[in-house]
């Protein structure tokens, strides 16, 4: 991974009243439909498959069991079909036992850990803030890492390495091929549990899906989620990991709750019947791939200084501002405008870095966004001539 | 409560791999649809008010949020609506600030005691086989009592109290007034919390509704569920608490899973706009009341040797067999009938006792499966004349 900032702090927070909400999560309880909103990982809802759903909902609820109690480890034809999605796209060999159907894959960190007997986990840094959440709330020692190097004198079979390998979030980063390699081969000798977080796995905007590190160890979790492929309301994720360590999962998901919506599961697997996913993965990634290249744009015409490169997958841009970030996302957010001050992705740490997501605002208000975000920090009103307005032939008189 | 067995025992069972399944969610594994099943607490699916949740579903899914991420507090429409339901049906003054949506009432458990810094917790016994699930894969010390005047010496402001204070599952049994009364001033004289389970509240064959006993404790979380009064395939529960208590359990529920599905929150929100709940919740006690009285008639017919009290409300007959009722359970597995032998609803207990769900089997399965148990009872074919018959006249043609 190419970026990768300083410090690190060995944090234990312990369970109880104590712990905080995650800033984001804040930011979306207090944002309205005047707000502008770069700060959420939310999914563009126009381009949800909102008529297919319908479709697929008014199918399954002809039948009454779409709305009784259902197997824990989930419905038995959404699970072959996930399993094929390894086995056919991502070049892992994968049957339905070793598919467990998460209530939205957050749960699973919830899941594996109670499943498993170990008190400390080893993150990215900067991480994903629900993934930090969740740790701490099952009282897990937190430590993070910069650089692969340092991985061999903090993994042991006592821990778990928690890693985001395709478009991280926040990062954007993706582990390379000699990355990988890297991983693998720790991750193996040190034999130590492994999460691997496939979330942007599929937004690639070149349709090129990465082989998962967890195919080569042994002792491997790895998440996916329809949230970002398909729609997010539907709660619907999943741990690809071998049968044995799927039927500990089992216990806890049972005892977590009971089962994920029977209803969700039937929608699901009915699109997915009749619709093809990877159509619907390339639509959203060459819409994109355009809202990130015209942030991008906007970013470099009106803030200059702000630091980054542009994404090759996922959902935000990440970089760096000239000034604190977290003192410049309090005074948007009195102008109508959130982002995500990075400081909240790391355990410790003082940083000018933030997370700006591109794909829930129209190309209007990325403009308008970046305009007065760059006001702020200017403390002058920006008159620059737009960028939206010499860009629309561009992006859209050339389809 | 009138029944309460006699064993206690203190367990603090090691969260690992260690943990077994729940013995009801892997009969419900096993069974096929040829298998009569007393064991789940599944509701009668005939009963389902699927036509209204496929309009539901059609309206609400004209509206692309019902796909989008939403808070992880619940939906305010639908935290209103149950807000209402305690304020006018339960004479429990309750705002929609004081509601927390779940994924299913199961997750209750688990949000509750994360957002606690306590390691015990009280349960009757028999309990609830999800509770215990839930507390021990949290690593809780589980003590259990079997009379109310034994909780002052055992409560004290570091642990949790666990009841289900209406129709208890599995035993049926409700608190009376003189028992709430000594709850309360116990409950608040130690300084416990409390964990009031309202699941089959509304399941009273009478239609009379109790006020909570949560509604005079200081810190008391009230679980309640649409699982048992509309449907459980949609996995929407939620708890009562007061704004700070709910605060705290927020922090958790973010980092659990997010937040509760979307579409389902709004299907239900949607449902209870446009349907009186509580003309449906009389229905199916009108429904469940006459299959209670049809499988009491047949179980004191084919085995005069099972000693039960009809139930009040709920969706199980408890009582016991005259025979190791874990041995019969295997047997009957064997021949196709599946029940729950209470030994799963101990901390460590052999019985007896068992428990039989009437709501989820036809009245002519559950005289078969009653026959069959008789048969492996008797070590004879039962060939008396049917119940089914004799009663139909009496169910049917009154009406």
């Amino acid at each position: 991974m190419s970026y990768f900032p300083i410090l690190q702090i060995k944090i234990g927070r312990k369970m109880s009243k104590g712990n905080k909400r995650s800033y984001i999560r804040e930011i979306l309880d207090v944002i309205d439909e005047n707000t502008i909103s770069f700060a959420g990982g939310l999914p563009d809802e126009r381009l949800f498959p909102l008529e297919e759903i319908q479709n697929a909902s008014a199918i399954v609820l002809k039948n009454r069991k779409a709305l009784q109690y259902s197997s824990s480890r989930g419905l038995i034809g959404l699970r072959q079909k996930i399993a094929d999605i390894y086995t056919e796209k991502l070049g892992f060999k994968t049957s339905a036992d070793e598919i467990l159907i998460t209530s939205g894959s957050q749960q699973a960190f919830d899941i594996i850990v109670k499943s498993l007997d170990k008190k400390n986990v080893i993150i990215e840094q900067p991480s994903y803030i629900g993934a930090i959440g969740a740790f701490r709330s099952l009282n897990m020692k937190i430590d993070s890492f910069k650089y692969i190097s340092e991985l061999p004198s903090k993994l042991n079979s006592s821990n778990i390495l928690y890693a985001i390998s395709d478009f991280q979030n926040p990062s954007t980063n993706s582990y390379n091929s000699i990355e990988r390699e890297i991983l693998i081969n720790i991750i193996n000798r040190k034999k130590s549990f492994f999460i691997e977080d496939g979330a942007y796995t599929f937004l690639n905007f070149d349709n090129e899906y990465n082989i998962p590190i967890s195919k080569y160890c042994e002792r491997a979790f790895h998440l996916g989620s329809f949230s970002k492929i398909v729609a997010p309301g539907l709660r619907i994720g999943w741990i690809r990991a071998n049968r044995k360590l799927i039927d500990n999962l089992l216990v806890v998901k049972e005892s977590l709750d009971l089962h994920t919506s029977t209803l969700n599961q039937m929608i699901l697997d009915e699109y997915l019947n009749s619709h093809d996913l990877f159509s619907h993965i390339k639509k959203l990634n060459i819409d994109y791939r355009m809202k990130m290249n015209f942030m991008a744009d906007c970013l470099e015409k009106y803030i200059p200084s702000f630091k980054f490169n542009r994404p090759k997958g996922g959902m935000f841009i990440y970089g760096s501002f000239n000034t604190n970030s977290m003192k410049l996302a309090e005074e948007a957010m009195l102008k109508g405008i959130a982002f995500v001050p990075a400081e909240v992705f790391y355990l410790n740490k003082k940083t000018n870095e933030a997370r700006l997501n591109f794909t829930n605002s129209s190309f209007e208000d990325i403009e308008k966004g970046v305009r007065i975000l760059a006001s702020i920090i200017d403390k002058s009103e920006v008159s620059k001539e737009s960028v939206w307005l010499s860009l629309f032939k561009k992006y859209f008189k050339a389809n």
